[in-house]
């Protein structure tokens, strides 16, 4: 009945995209009767001189060379995963088009602000029944609306798309240390198989709830065909779960989605008190009161399509949120902004290499957002965090704004 | 109309102890109308010889005074709270039941084993219309039920007793760094005023859904005197919130109490996964998992009296976890026997200086206790920690042991 197997492809490859393609990659080897072995990973390319200290510098050299020849010659993401040894069977791709071609499962995994521009360029080359996974960390506000980037490839590729977030501090995740993740997919209606084992009636009731939401009415989501093992709760199980990593499926992509972008804000937070060295209760109630306003987020905006407990149960969210407030790149330079006096915009130019830290830029995208909707007041930490990035306010102010009246 | 003030005592002065007795005196000072401004602190006396290092070394001298002495002539507990100066209304008071005597408002805070023999001790020699508040982390197990302190003291003494506790590292609060703290408290049905602002509707319908856990039948609890002020939410933020020291009232007493026994075995586990350097996904994964093995405990066995989120989403709870999980004994005790192959009992005995780990007996009675109930495979977490523990499992089992099926 299921006469053909999925192809998967992976947008992107950073060091989490890198991870995570690693992940799938060895599940569609071990699942050869449900996907492709070969597992696509588009690269934006670059010409990449192997590092001195790698292994791979004595068999490539020193002379430059594109990245994608260099993962695809010794498996090796030398430049944003080094030193971790990928399977054979994931092949890295420059050509977004040529990556997305024919792929019935496409895992997004892009730094947010790339987001967009991405999709535009795969429109129209994807199968329009294809099945999206976004594990994209972020938010993007258009207008007067707070747009899940599940949402938008749903919009711009005309598909189906769940989440992925969880505590999976990416180099953690890629030495293949023991953690779990969450993935959010409601079965979308028309895959649904009656009386099938997936679905189950609460299911089926909660996407009518949500449809609204993940697919939004101008777009024709097409059904996985027949031939496919239907992208369900078991098929994500069997391309995510490794025995180091653990997936919790639940019906709540929004709750997944949000929990990852804005557990961004609550880790700058936090990292400034720790950086002023006001202790762990200061940083456990900061982050519990955080979490609150994460949970209120998504009550108040997506009030069809989210539990409370994917923020407070999850390792979409409570986990992340710890996990980040532990050693994320967003908490340490925090840590440094409070401790040096300099600003998180003077930090991330001067010590993030030409990376973006996406708790910045989601806490004024989110804060400019809140403003429109009159709704600032309500969030006492998201706004805090946004006054103190502006300087508007300083540390020494956060008990104060953010204490329970 | 409110003739008499309330007169308070703490009952136990090791560091959290003192901690909140510093609280409590602070405010029975600022609120004279309402408090009797001395406040009574019970310690269990002991010579104790002024550190070298102490700044009342000079003052004092050399030679073994008693404790009691020491606190009321230079105001700061030398043995358990060094360096912190204490209000000069804070007295300490050997003798218990001249302590207690006369109390409206007992607080209790001493380590779990004592509490017993301490309330025996208290037995007829207090108000019979005092309201207790524990502060006492632990549950006792007692033929085949749970019981919590709080229930302990209202069946010993016969007085209603709430519970306070959050993530409060007691060194942090006593050096006034800011934090939040989660008191459970239902106003006892003959405390509220009909129609006052302390008796909302809700409020009176929880009591008497919770009336069977927190008064036991066979006791007989008594009003406030009307000479007093209510010991209501009010008075209780009155006598317990300090701008460093941010309370917060749930009617769930269960909840507070259970939060801050049941994480102790959480923290051990968090720690034998820090110790074996699994990294920050693996602790938050752990932690999550025993939050919602804490949650489940609370709901099965205090199902009419206790809410899931008092866990999930207060101080008490979920904040608790994360404070105790970066720097709290239990923690720390459980890195070192990760670390160097000991068992958490050889940790007690050769480097906690006498002192009694809460999470090793909090994790052997509640096993014991689930074992009886049928129920220990319900909780894999709090199962696994008991069996390393007693070494029938190791550490590298905990994955698969409590991983999600």
């Amino acid at each position: 009945m299921h006469a053909r197997t999925h192809k998967i492809t992976v947008v992107g490859s950073g060091n989490w995209g890198t991870a995570v393609s690693k992940i799938v990659a060895e599940n569609a080897k071990s699942h050869s009767n449900i996907f492709e072995p070969t597992v696509n990973m588009w690269i934006f390319e670059e010409e990449v001189t192997i590092p001195e200290d790698s292994k791979h510098r004595k068999t490539l050299g020193s002379h430059p060379m594109k990245l994608t020849d260099i993962i695809n010659s010794v498996h090796e993401n030398v430049k944003y995963l080094p030193g971790i040894a990928l399977p054979s069977n994931l092949v890295a791709n420059a050509s977004i088009q040529d990556a997305v071609k024919g792929a019935t499962i496409l895992i997004f995994n892009l730094p947010h602000q790339f987001m967009v521009k991405t999709c535009q360029q795969i429109q129209g080359h994807n199968l329009p029944y294809a099945r999206g996974i976004s594990c994209v960390k972020g938010v993007e506000i258009t207008k007067d609306t707070v747009s899940l980037f599940s949402e938008i490839i749903t919009e711009t590729l005309g598909i189906y798309c769940g989440a992925l977030s969880g505590a999976n501090l990416a180099p953690e995740v890629a030495a293949e240390k023991w953690c779990e993740t969450t993935i959010g997919y409601d079965v979308p209606p028309m895959d649904v198989q009656q009386g099938g084992p997936e679905s189950p009636a609460n299911i089926s009731k909660v996407n009518e709830q949500r449809e609204a939401h993940t697919k939004p009415s101008s777009v024709e989501v097409q059904p996985v065909p027949e031939e496919y093992v239907p992208v369900d709760e078991n098929l994500l199980q069997k391309l995510f779960h490794r025995p180091y990593f653990n997936v919790h499926i639940v019906p709540d992509v929004a709750g997944v989605a949000l929990s990852g972008a804005l557990k961004n804000i609550v880790t700058l937070a936090a990292g400034f008190v720790a950086g002023r060295d006001w202790g762990d209760n200061a940083k456990a109630a900061i982050m519990r009161i955080g979490l609150l306003e994460m949970m209120k987020f998504s009550e108040l905006f997506f009030p069809d399509s989210t539990y409370p407990q994917t923020i407070t149960q999850e390792s979409a969210g409570v986990s992340d949120l710890i996990a980040s407030c532990c050693s994320g790149r967003n908490y340490r330079s925090a840590v440094k902004a409070a401790q040096t006096g300099k600003t998180i915009d003077e930090i991330e130019q001067t010590e993030m290499n030409g990376q973006k830290l996406q708790g910045a830029s989601t806490a004024r995208q989110v804060h400019s957002f809140l403003e429109k909707q009159g709704k600032a007041t309500d969030f006492p930490l998201f706004t805090a965090v946004y006054e103190i990035l502006e300087s508007k306010s300083s540390i020494s102010d956060l008990p104060r704004l953010v204490q329970q009246k």
